[in-house]
């Protein structure tokens, strides 16, 4: 099944665990926006393209399950559930993206029964459209894997953290079916460990080889020469090319840089929010401590009792670490500014 | 008790066992040579100068209980000793110096019972100098630091890595001790957690306040400008002011330089190692990918069966990112090269 998966008979939406997994696959069943926006916040499902996604079912279930007769009482239960979906996370702007996507179908001029159908065909285009940007760019990406490179890879990017195939991990994946042989350095990403739980995995079923390594590893490696591309996604790119992603890029990105390896940053550009500047902007969540500290080593607790923690759960990359973005459009390359603001006026004529 | 603690009486080199801190306090007694060069194989005792000591016991108990009477075999027993010893970890060369040191007093025309109390006292002196120069080094450091500073610290350099009192962790302590209000971000410091699990038990202890955060996280709180200073030790130094210390210790350095914040590493002279003209040559120890993959996360496995790993120890961070070296000759600032033949043309003459 695929990460996030609308059932249209039931107005239900399925979402692979993603707390669980190597352990247990489990699915968890929304019924309603505040289910919706539980997991999302619980983090049952992560990845910007799989929450965005999943916010956009979230608003269709409440098309679908609306006892309302009545199309203003209707708009009203929409916004309110809108609100609710837009503060489950901060960081990643898809979320926002994908709800101000289906706002817009939102018209009083509309009758109610297609109002409603209308709502929830959007959320299936926002998913298959994920799905084929997300071959789209990984296409791209590929281009830039040579047959034996290696690739230090950050977080979770597949299929997971999306709604099929993947962003970064998704170039990866695409350079292997098209028979390159890839090897990958996995980032296990602390404190929730997507790399050495998700992103093995999805390896595993892949049969793509690959190492795990502990996040303060990668410069070593990068050092030594061992590896030929760093790659990770995005959560939320500023219009000058300043990207957020899962904390740890920005120290990946460095050890990069001052090794002369590029660095690429996956996504669609559903991700780019081009009305901050830089991405010093960017609001960056600060999740529970406990995430941190909840670790056991051998068996045993990682930390005293009594310890105390902080937990940011993205950094920005300044743009001038980066070698390009990789976007269903192409890949960008520096100036980003003047080249996203390109893209985003020709897009915006069409 | 010391973390490296001699027993006279019965000869016994008695250390805390750091595997299995903070969940449990418990002594490991070394009878022999092997059982000595298997608990730093182990990492029952580690550090830098903890491991020296503990390596000059491991001849002193080889002295202690021998029964040879001809100087001829008795000498033959110490150097097989020594090389068992030599061989027990590569990178810290505070081991080699250790046994170096104890060598220098076996020659044949001392009379048995002398070399054998001679070699008793020097490894009590390592002992006892670490701890003097650990406090001389701290003071020296201590200087550096501000009333309010926030320090940014990697991996355990306190008094578990030592004798007793500590380096980098020791500057922290020193500052303490005189009044200053200091803050410690605690590098978890991922594969075997020494910093969540070492010195923030150590901190708890003394009492300075301090927040555990994950490797990856420490870009984050430098380019915030939350942290005022960059402090870790050092396994091996070479000539030129290149410095092995644990894995992470490279990517922390690159952070705080690309920051402009000041990063020194800390430790006693006797972890330099003048043979070597830079830090390439350093040997870097593999260990067991298990180390790596032996983790769980909300008491789930963080990685899938059969997950493959990577485990380099250290790495070497290169001069040009390090501000200055704090040892117990003083701060020592670039050019290091220069400044450090200096300091062993001077003590070579002593």
């Amino acid at each position: 099944m695929r990460s996030v998966e609308w059932n249209a008979e039931t107005c239900e939406l399925h979402l692979i665990d993603q707390r669980l997994l190597p352990a247990q696959f489990e699915v968890v069943v929304c019924r309603d926006h505040y289910e919706t926006a539980k997991a999302i916040t619980d983090m049952v499902v992560r990845g910007a393209p799989a929450i965005g996604a999943a916010a956009a079912f979230g608003l269709a279930m409440t098309a679908c399950r609306s006892k309302s007769t009545l199309t203003d009482a209707f708009i009203k239960e929409i916004e309110v559930a809108a609100q609710v979906l837009n503060q489950s996370r901060p960081t990643a702007v898809n979320l926002a993206w994908a709800i101000k996507r289906m706002l817009r179908l939102v018209v009083p001029t509309k009758d109610l029964p297609s109002l409603k159908a209308a709502l929830i065909n959007e959320a299936l285009s926002i998913a298959e459209e994920d799905v084929l940007t997300n071959k789209r760019i990984s296409t791209i990406g590929a281009e830039l894997l040579k047959d034996g490179d290696t690739v230090i890879h950050h977080c979770n990017t597949g299929a997971l953290a999306t709604v099929d195939y993947g962003t970064a991990l998704g170039v990866i994946r695409m350079a292997h079916e098209q028979g390159k042989r890839i090897h990958v350095l996995v980032d296990e990403t602390r404190p929730r460990l997507q790399g050495s739980r998700l992103t093995a995995w999805e390896l595993e079923q892949l049969n793509i080889p690959y190492e795990i390594i502990s996040d303060n590893m990668s410069g070593y490696f990068l050092r030594k020469g061992e590896a030929q591309l760093v790659l990770f996604g995005a959560d939320r790119v500023a219009a000058n090319g300043d990207v957020a992603n899962k904390i740890g890029s920005y120290m990946l990105a460095l050890a990069a840089h001052a090794n002369n390896v590029p660095v690429y940053s996956v996504f669609p550009l559903s991700t780019v929010d081009m009305q901050l500047s830089n991405g010093d902007a960017i609001p960056i969540e600060e999740r529970d401590p406990q995430e941190v500290l909840d670790l056991q080593s051998h068996h045993q607790p990682a930390s005293p009792a009594g310890a105390k923690a902080r937990n940011p759960s993205f950094d920005v990359t300044p743009n001038h670490l980066l070698t390009g973005l990789i976007t269903e459009a192409g890949i960008i390359r520096q100036p980003f500014d003047q080249n996203l603001e390109q893209i985003f006026k020709t897009r915006n004529q069409d």
